[in-house]
């Protein structure tokens, strides 16, 4: 681990395959940007002709530099990427970079590619960044090995922040919108297709770096979740917090972010649930990105928040927007709690309702750090927010006087400032003293929001996985199985044929089995409320016949046969492995208008109690059952344990999706009944 | 009209009551300012004592000034206004504006003293602006007759967006924001509390100003909704488009906007449906209303937007943020069409799915320009962006100047860009040609957005209010004879006593008719399902006694009697007079998961047909009457005349709120039916 960090992050000789002598060229740069930005190792252009490039002494292949080489920064192009690997590990190199792009990101072919390219590497022990990276950059040890046109910048600000991105640009487009701020960073890596090196195990790499105390990434999508889980626990560990821009949160922009890396694209929700699940703290503002750093640095989440905050303002306005757009996101702006209202009384500051406006009280800095201090000293709030007028345009050291002294005064909970005019020097005065600071109110609302939100990374689940066989092409009475297994079971019994007894009291339901029909009804393979013994074979025989010319291929295993169930209400419980984070749970309730308003919440599995009871709490259609209106109790402490047994599928990596649809909700104490269920085995 | 525009905006005269000779004094700036900021015409400030203020000659009382005097700025303490009014009103000035707060926003005392002073300054023909107004500036003019400390910047720079805000610190906010990126303003005018003169009045005084391309505005809270209604129609006409940035889409925001001003909150969905009927532009971003003028003015609405726009970029990471952000919004990145896709094929541009990236074309003038118009010629977009990387940041000149091409080759639609590096010149240069740019992808989406959203003004309803006469205490019985009277008869009978007979086939309903009882089943006053006359009988002389035991100060006013009917599916539609936009009509759908789902969709009244069928469209729970999955067909057609009928109520003052609910929609072709209703007549 640290031989790959030393490598990556502190060469000290470096190999820039495919170096160009001429300096327009974009294979130029790296070299250019290296010694611009004060690197004093040696640098080895390899290059076929020439013996110098851009003043430093040349090699015509890699094998030609004398001496032992840290990183390599393959230039070449596309087809020439896979020719050089093998060299570049028998020269024992540790890593190496590809800039080229034209591997899984461009169709099969191009994925061929990387598979290959890959596996030399793997092969050769030789850790890959890429292909489609712009490199890296360690501000710190004056490392620029980047071609990004960010390292035009006459010079380099460095600070505590190492951003990770998959994609190359928005690693200059994130440094120049920090730089006029006083947001510096310590380190930026473009991981781009991320054939080897993902932007979670490289995030990982920098945790436990002096220099850091921040680690941003901006993805695209997740590859090897495990990564991204090992580095929030240590991050977590290290009092470091992890902050995630992702795309895909429109399916446009998913389309486009997984097209663009030759990823599979999984659901926005899973994402969600998977950064939620490890303290990963996400932001939907591209300015979130470096505003909320300062805010989440040196803190640990809160064991339960409370999604309110004291707002304190110097401008009417400007500071109802802020709890307007607070309010939007579901934080409400509170009125000082009596802790906070005796304190104001003591400092002779007038307060009433949700907005301390100190324009009255006078904006001096010993006000506003008195009034900071009493609203810190709210039990009921997460937060303090300075909503600062014009002041931050035109006195800046006034403007932020007294959130510096309230800071210093040591206050139990952050404070934070928006500032509503444009105020760039106010705003690089905080974020030098490391205080949050927002330029936009939405942008102020999306951090706090990414605050309240923000959770200690979910303990590793030990539970172990459920010993229970599975046949390779379950049908629904397997599938029935396997949830009595995890300690679900509904009564049911399997018929082999129409003459075969049912064991159930009647009425009950028939349906066909089969490991081949995914939708019985479509096929007649279904009916309800049989009222007797001599109508369920009469039924029997007469679906065997209809299935059978419905869908002549699929291979029919019997009759199934339960009874017929009424419950208070309808649940969908499914798990499944998204393509990017793996194993969720997901609860809804069934039935049309629940598919019409998409009534679904979904959790990284597996989940315990407490998580399936606030699943259970967000799902709109259960309501009723908690006793919403006076109505009817459902057994909700059934369904939750429910949702757990469920989520325990995880450990089974043999079991790819699984399903109970409808899963009927009895009245309390009643419990829940599995009334339909399915399975589907991973793919070997 | 034009006599209060030239003397608010083109005083020459202008006199300071209450004037500091204290510089340092809030009282003093507007003098300071004036002069400052080159003020030419004469000022009178009004002193007691001194006769000289900041070197001009002052004068004890109003009534001192010799000859007349254009516009008067009250700056006098909350206690001495009301004093001054007379004497500004017989000095025979025509406007005059008051900044003292402690009005209608400070509670009861303020809203009497609010409510005194307009009756004086009414009685005396003499306009207000404020109180609680940081005034008004004219930058052509060079008019700085404002307190506002954005005033403090050495010079101001002249533009053409009018910005209206009844915030007085986002006016010098908004003001900052906009001078970094070239972004200027024409007037900017501070509203206040609004106790005469309103935000959509004074932004109608200048919508014939030549200086004048948009208008912006800045709201809490809407009053007088038919000043924004003319002045959308005015600034229609004139082609000049209307933007708000409206506090209250959160219930603690709406909380603040109204009693910072003293103004009562109305929903947030009806202040939007009031933009969209007047065709105002609303955006949701701060930084959208710097950032929209440029993309609506000079342009009409769209006769029909497809939501879908074409994107160019040369950053990948960053194009497809963008690309996410606007689907975020529900606005399709759409992959160029036949038409598009041939130009760019002429051209030589390689293209495939949503998103044209020009990294590997080059991002030269001539090829960025060929893409842009390519796209421009797309069929099924609304508007070209082009997302650009670092040559925004560095080669400002470069990055713009395809842009600026396109536009020179006169593109069929709106051409627009995202900065995704910090990029201050190329917005500067981007501002000066008059092309939206944005800062943010977030700014873009919300701008986009607004743009497809943004319709013509709905043409004022010239239907004459339905005659038919109300009681002043309406029962059910009296509400559905008023919905008959606008053609929704629902078949129903009134028993005066238990002994009556009912003319209804059976089944039937029976209910207690009272204008008293808003919840007649929580009394026992609704009975379902009765079979026969005699179990009629029986039942009405039951629920009788049990309404006048459970409620027995309720006026009861007989039974009703309604046939049992069964439909396809139930709404909710309904009435009611916003206190903010005024009368609005909302359908929804009926039941308790349209309640937890809060299924429903609201308008300006009245709707013509086609409104009501997209508010039908609009609601989630009708869709299955659509024929969603070969479900049967409601009738929507009547459920869309029923919803015309009702927002025909729009005309009827007298009427405060009415309701159908549940309205019962049968299979398609068969009609809709009251199963019950209640109307509430408006205080006098």
């Amino acid at each position: 681990m640290n031989a790959l960090h030393d490598a990556l992050f502190e060469p000290r000789r470096i190999a820039l395959i495919g170096a160009s002598a001429d300096p327009t060229r974009l294979t130029a740069r790296a070299q250019l940007y290296l010694r611009k930005h004060g690197f004093e190792g040696e640098i080895y252009p390899v290059h076929p002709r020439e013996s110098q490039v851009l003043g430093e002494r040349a090699y015509p292949t890699v094998t030609d530099i004398p001496g032992p080489v840290d990183f390599a920064y393959i230039l070449l192009n596309t087809p020439h990427v896979e020719g050089v690997v093998n060299a570049i590990a028998a020269k024992g190199i540790p890593a190496a970079c590809v800039l080229a792009d034209g591997f899984a990101e461009a169709g099969p072919e191009g994925a061929a590619l990387q598979a290959r390219l890959l596996a030399t590497a793997r092969a050769a022990n030789l850790r890959l960044l890429g292909p489609n990276s712009m490199g890296l950059i360690n501000l710190n040890a004056r490392i620029a090995c980047s071609v990004n046109a960010a390292l035009e910048a006459p010079s380099l600000h460095a600070g505590r922040l190492a951003l990770v991105s998959q994609s190359g640009s928005m690693m200059g487009a994130i440094m120049s919108r920090g730089a006029p701020r006083g947001i510096g960073f310590s380190h930026i890596i473009g991981t781009g297709n991320e054939a080897d090196l993902t932007a979670g195990e490289v995030a990982g790499l920098l945790v436990d770096d002096p220099n850091v105390d921040a680690i941003l990434l901006f993805l695209e999508a997740i590859r090897a979740p495990e990564h991204y889980a090992d580095l929030a626990r240590r991050a977590h560990a290290a009092g470091k917090p992890v902050i995630a821009y992702k795309l895909g949160r429109s399916p446009y922009g998913a389309e486009l972010a997984t097209s663009h890396t030759g990823a599979l694209a999984g659901s926005d929700a899973a994402a969600e649930a998977f950064f939620r699940a490890h303290g990963i703290a996400r932001v939907t503002t591209l300015e979130g990105l470096l505003e909320l750093p300062a805010l989440l640095a040196g803190r640990k989440p809160m064991a339960r928040a409370h999604r309110a905050v004291g707002v304190t303002t110097t401008t009417g306005g400007g500071g109802a927007m802020a709890v307007d757009c607070l309010g939007v996101l579901g934080i409400e702006a509170r009125a000082p709690d009596p802790a906070a209202a005796a304190l104001l009384d003591a400092a002779g500051i007038q307060h009433h309702g949700r907005l301390l406006d100190l324009t009255l009280a006078g904006a001096k800095p010993d006000r506003v750090a008195a009034a900071i201090g009493a609203l810190q000293a709210a039990e009921d709030t997460d937060l303090v927010l300075s909503v600062i007028g014009s002041s931050a345009q035109f006195k800046p050291q006034d403007a932020v006087a007294g959130i510096l002294r309230a800071r210093d005064a040591g206050g139990a909970k952050p404070s934070a400032a928006f500032l509503v005019p444009q105020a760039d020097a106010s705003l690089a005065l905080l974020a030098a003293e490391g205080i949050a600071a927002f330029r936009t109110p939405e942008g102020a609302a999306d951090c706090i929001r990414a605050w309240c939100d923000w959770t200690a990374p979910r303990p590793e689940s030990t539970a172990p996985a459920i010993a229970h066989d599975l046949p390779a092409r379950p049908d629904e009475a397997d599938a029935r199985r396997l949830f009595a297994a995890l300690g679900l079971a509904s009564p049911f019994a399997v018929l082999a044929g129409p003459q075969d007894a049912a064991v159930t009291p009647y009425p009950v339901a028939l349906k066909i089995l089969s490991p081949d029909l995914a939708h019985k009804t479509e096929v007649g393979g279904v009916k309800l409320g049989i009222a007797n013994a001599e109508r369920l074979k009469q039924e029997a025989a007469a679906m065997h016949y209809c299935v059978a010319r419905m869908a002549p291929e699929a291979r029919l295993t019997g009759f199934l046969v339960q009874p017929m169930v009424k419950g208070l209400g309808e649940a969908i419980l499914g798990f499944r492995r998204d393509p990017e984070v793996g194993p969720v749970v997901l609860l809804g309730t069934g039935g049309v208008t629940a598919e019409l308003h998409r009534d679904v919440t979904l959790r990284l599995a597996p989940v315990d109690l407490a998580e399936a009871e606030a699943m259970i709490a967000e799902v709109k259609g259960l309501k009723p059952l908690a006793g919403w209106r006076g109505l009817p109790r459902g057994d909700l402490v059934a369904l939750a344990q429910a949702v757990v047994a469920v989520s325990r599928l995880a450990a089974r990596a043999d079991i790819a999706e699984a399903e109970i649809n409808p899963l009927i909700i009895g009245a309390e104490g009643t419990g829940v009944t599995v009334a339909d269920a399915w399975v589907v085995r991973a793919a070997d």
